[in-house]
């Protein structure tokens, strides 16, 4: 079975006006959905967050998977490599990011071939299911009004349940509590994250008591201010959240300075921000930056670089679970099979999708029940792709006008002057 | 595909007294062959240290993996981790060591059945080729006359070429030249290594120093002396070695001793005594304790954990290469197959194999030519099991009347009163 062909295919899919330290999620997220296919007809697919400059790196990784088999992952990085780097003149060098993700775009793809040509799910094809269901958290934003994407989501001002959360405003703890009901109500999450860094800290950290006194002691809770704290904020918040949170999500900025607030206060610290790839483990073990890893396969190159991170993790005393950025059904499906592999993957997973959902390019996407997802065990990935709204979104991404994500552009749209602060408060 | 069966097969294969820190190696080095049989009657094979516990160990396993599929390495690690746990009452906790060979076995076989199942070899499982051809040291012994297991050897003090060095002494200098010479010749291996800790220290430099003057410098030289080398004994030989050797295996024992020894001395110390398990990582950063680490699929649960190994000399600037046991095809064919698929496992890799050669159980051993083996294409390990050779070494098993290795006992028959020391010179 030799790859033939590649297609990729930027899309754009309607995302409401989620709040961020980075600014303002814009109408529309950006993915890019690589299908490889092979000389026996059969498609392998992939999704990696878009932008235009990863479509140019995916371009240029054309020569690198045709002729190749999808098992011979190790040939294809090699090639991959020897177009990354800067010394090859005649391409615009990469840089980490699109190499990790053009990487992750092409093993997830390969590992849906894989699947499909020995009948056997992915998670067969890392070493087994470590678990029957993988199971997901509620990931809560500060928001506008509206749903995103006007042409596809339209205004309901008055629907209800979670069409109606995600439509509404959530500006301060009440709302905030009243979209995690409607979204833990609507999914049976089990946990919830909030993304922070927007507001004044306090009104975060009240918002995170209010979900407490809402939700009671056993629903686990994670704020991430993004980075945006400043260390003595982050510890005296962090001191008035002791016995609260789950996790502490990166609410400073850097190993060092994690690794100074991990030791004042009594919080496990998460990132997804200070350690996102194997070059940063030295330092983490150096730093002692954080006590759980989000891995994330996109960021980190692929489903056997996360079992290597897993494996650090288990070694060197760290929890792992899982980072999102907005996706659909095809990373979802990806993160599913992972985290099944993986025994060490033990807290339940962040997951945009819930933003996105009823807006996913698959067919028969995979279903939350009770906040989790049972592991398929169709061949491969497990995901059947509808060509039509493949087709409307990438209509979507050429109607946009939007080539990469600027959460700051969106902001200064409904706050001009507006600007991103690496550290606010 | 289920597996219905496990056969465990302890074997004696014929082992010539060579010499080494710990004593002398018996007539026969023990060995476990693990056969596991599909519902579809397919064989999947795993070799392993041998001993009574090992064996034991493997009985205790049988029923993680009966029922199961080859593809939930998961599952069945997940099983015999509840066997491991101390607190199992009705069996008998495994060591760390036991835990390792059993969890490798049967991996190992797993492997061979998902790659028989899928029509692949088994590097295609492990993300495929990174290397065509997988090149091998020459493993150089100081030893006796006599090429153990007179059963089978018999005495021809006058055979030349390969066969005859394999009988002949080698106390001196000049013996392990002619011995190199001679296991050159016959494999072509482009490096040499050379088992060190038996004589006085400065013998053993001589020693390299003589192949030196006999391969020249295109040949890189190793010296394992097994850490029983005091620090000071290893900082001076190791400064007569600075430009010699590739690299200095375990000179001393522990981390702490390997990192000060790793900063008094110009040269890349390499192990597979002070870390050799993932629990043994955080002290190897904590020290800097070598700068290689000689992995062994056997010693560290098997082919997957062995490319997480992988990742992690990568992400903190270790080298990787491979250490042997005694060993046969089966063996010889999983570190193949492994170290084709590491990228980074770039130095010629340690095998025992010629000193077994002509007494393998694999009917259709794989060759070195030029010191390397072509990685098999054939699915799974590609490995065919002469079952009449299987009885036959397991005859010797039942007759020469080992359980287990102990090297002291053998050296005390021919030296009484030797005792093993820790720390000899």
């Amino acid at each position: 079975m030799t790859i033939t062909d590649i297609h990729i295919t930027p899309i754009a899919v309607a995302d409401p006006p989620l709040l961020n330290a980075a600014g303002l999620h814009a109408p529309y997220a950006l993915r890019i959905i690589v299908e490889l296919v092979t000389s026996d007809g059969v498609s392998g697919w992939g999704e990696i967050p878009g932008s235009a400059k990863t479509f140019a790196a995916l371009e240029q990784a054309r020569d690198c998977v045709i002729g190749r088999s999808p098992f011979d992952i190790n040939a294809i990085t090699a090639a991959l490599g020897a177009i990354a780097k800067p010394e090859q003149r005649t391409m615009t060098p990469w840089d980490q990011r699109q190499w990790v993700h053009v990487r992750s775009a092409i093993e997830v793809a390969c590992f849906d071939l894989m699947g499909k040509a020995t009948g056997h799910p992915v998670v067969d094809l890392l070493g087994g299911k470590a678990r029957e269901r993988v199971p997901f958290a509620a990931y809560l934003f500060y928001k506008h009004a509206g749903a995103g994407g006007e042409l596809e989501f339209g205004s309901e001002p008055t629907a209800s349940g979670w069409t109606g959360a995600r439509q509404a405003s959530a500006l301060d703890p009440d709302g905030i509590v009243a979209q995690a009901k409607a979204m833990v109500s609507h999914y049976g999450f089990r946990s919830i994250k909030l993304k922070g860094g927007v507001f004044e800290p306090v009104v975060e950290v009240d918002s995170i008591l209010a979900l407490r006194e809402a939700f009671g002691p056993d629903v686990p809770l994670r704020l991430d201010p993004n980075a945006i704290w400043k260390l003595e904020t982050a510890i005296e918040m962090g001191r008035r959240l002791e016995g609260v949170l789950e996790y502490y999500e990166d609410p400073v900025r850097g190993q060092e300075a994690m690794g100074t607030l991990a030791k004042a206060i009594d919080l496990p610290l998460a990132t997804n921000m200070c350690t996102t790839s194997f070059s940063d483990l030295q330092g983490s073990v150096k730093w002692q930056s954080e006590s759980i890893i989000l891995s994330d396969h996109h960021f980190w190159g692929g489903l056997r670089a996360s079992l290597e991170l897993a494996r650090f993790c288990d070694a060197f005393g760290r929890g792992l679970s899982m980072h999102s950025n907005s996706h659909l059904g095809i990373s979802l499906a990806a993160m599913t099979h992972l985290a099944a592999a993986v025994p060490n993957l033990t807290y339940d997973l962040d997951t945009h999708y819930p933003w996105q959902d009823g807006h996913d390019l698959v067919a028969n996407p995979l279903k939350f029940e009770d906040g989790a997802i049972a592991v398929p065990d169709a061949p491969g990935l497990g995901v059947e792709i509808d060509r039509d709204r493949l087709a409307s979104l990438h209509e979507n991404y050429l109607s946009c006008g939007l080539t990469d994500r600027n959460d700051e552009v969106e902001m200064q749209k409904v706050e001009p002057g507006w600007t991103f602060q690496p550290t606010r408060w």
